[in-house]
């Protein structure tokens, strides 16, 4: 059974334009690494009732998992979890384990400051004040914990926008999660790259090598223009042992690779040996 | 009035993780810069089904225009245009305009090529194969023509994938259609980089500034920890008038620059002259 997984990622800043959705990519690439099949990515604002309609809509496609990150901060438009609380119909509650993590991350901070307290304003108490019976993840590398809340069907992990905390916390606590639900399944891959024939001359023989190919998924992504085409032949395949996948991707690059020779491609690199 | 816009991404390489989604951010970028509000991206696979959910919840949102980039060429899992076609309940039927686009690129291929021409294959012909009463956009650098449907209060808008056709697709063709909606609105914005105050601790000077501040955004990004603060705040408006937003943006910095200041911050950049 695959393990669904979505992505909602809460920021402005990503919907303007300003910064990169690395955090997406980041997220993508691991738990695909680790089996998990990313089903869908949504960018949302810094709006409850935004944040709120992802999460419902992605509850309601039941993946196994949904990751958000951003939005768990100190400042007034840190709303995830007000979103979350309001997609659940839960109340917003000031966590006591949640609040122990924030008050030990502030006495440390006086005690590297020397000053004898930092105070817990609402703005601190803020990032303790979770939905009911949700679970805070620790934060090995900032305040804010990460949040885990296990419903029906779904666990909804929300983990901070700051890049090293998100991927910090899903090193630690994620992976751990995603291993025990996927088993030893794992995404197998391999490039080859092509010149000399057209994508659209490509579509066939693309067709007839997944046909023939259970299992293999095989994409084709133009670098250079149809006319002086450059293509980057993706293959990929999800299985529990390396050495059978690494086999069937082999026999589909060398399938696909002959085909290519019959109408004049060439195979530039990425050549199996 | 706003000008709501959304971004739906087709491509399996971006859920996987290969692929940076840099074309989400490069339309964010624009389309803001324009003054469009971008309400939400989405990223689905190369699935008809995906695709097709993903349109439908898009277009209940009622955006001004809906922008999809990938999915358009010549493969077997270049879903997009039948993903649309499902969604608007339209068939998909081969477009004598687009069918010209695509026949006048292949001429050109055979010339450049020296053969006396490339047929027009099925993969080929699928490329201007268009949900009815579509209209095809010159795609002055690739192959495969944009789409254009324009439906009661949303106008679709199906770009490819490759960065540069997307980008010169949208210079030429989207941009001129956003102007037109938008008039003269645009967005504004400024940084500046503060240090010696943690994020927590800055959250009310903000909030105060902001309600004092008519249309001012003001956003902070933590780029250090919250003990050995760097953060960067950003200053945000759409207005008519660059000058006026100018004056608005100077003043809320100015204002927030001397709240800082009371507890100890430092504005290390970005300070005004």
């Amino acid at each position: 059974m695959a393990c669904k997984l979505e992505i909602i990622c809460v920021g402005n800043e990503l919907l303007i334009g300003k910064t990169l959705n690395t955090n997406a990519q980041w997220i993508a690439k691991q738990a695909t690494a680790h089996g998990a099949m990313v089903r869908r990515i949504t960018v949302v604002s810094d709006d409850v009732n935004e944040i709120a309609s992802a999460i419902r809509e992605a509850l309601k496609r039941k993946p196994r998992f949904i990751i958000t990150t951003g939005g768990l901060g100190p400042t007034f438009d840190d709303k995830t979890l007000e979103g979350i609380a309001k997609a659940l119909r839960r109340k917003l509650e000031i966590n006591r384990e949640a609040l122990r993590m924030v008050s030990r991350k502030y006495e440390a901070y006086a005690k590297e400051q020397g000053v004898e307290k930092v105070e817990l304003s609402p703005p601190r108490i803020k990032m303790a004040t979770l939905p009911r019976k949700a679970k805070p993840i620790p934060n090995p590398v900032g305040t804010a914990p990460g949040v885990l809340i296990a419903l029906k069907e779904t666990t909804l992990l929300a983990l901070p926008g700051v890049p090293l905390e998100m991927e910090t916390i899903f090193r630690q606590s994620v992976e751990p999660l995603l291993k025990q639900v996927v088993g030893k399944s794992t995404f197998y891959e391999r490039s080859i790259y092509v010149e000399g024939v057209m994508e659209s001359s490509l579509a066939p023989l693309i067709d007839k090598v997944m046909k023939e190919n259970d299992g293999i998924y095989v994409k084709s992504h133009p670098k250079g223009r149809e006319s002086m085409p450059h293509i980057e032949l993706h293959f990929s395949i999800s299985a529990d042992e390396a050495g059978k996948a690494d086999e069937k991707l082999q026999r589909a690059i060398r399938q696909l690779s002959s085909e290519l020779a019959k109408i004049g491609g060439k195979v530039i690199s990425g050549e199996l040996s």
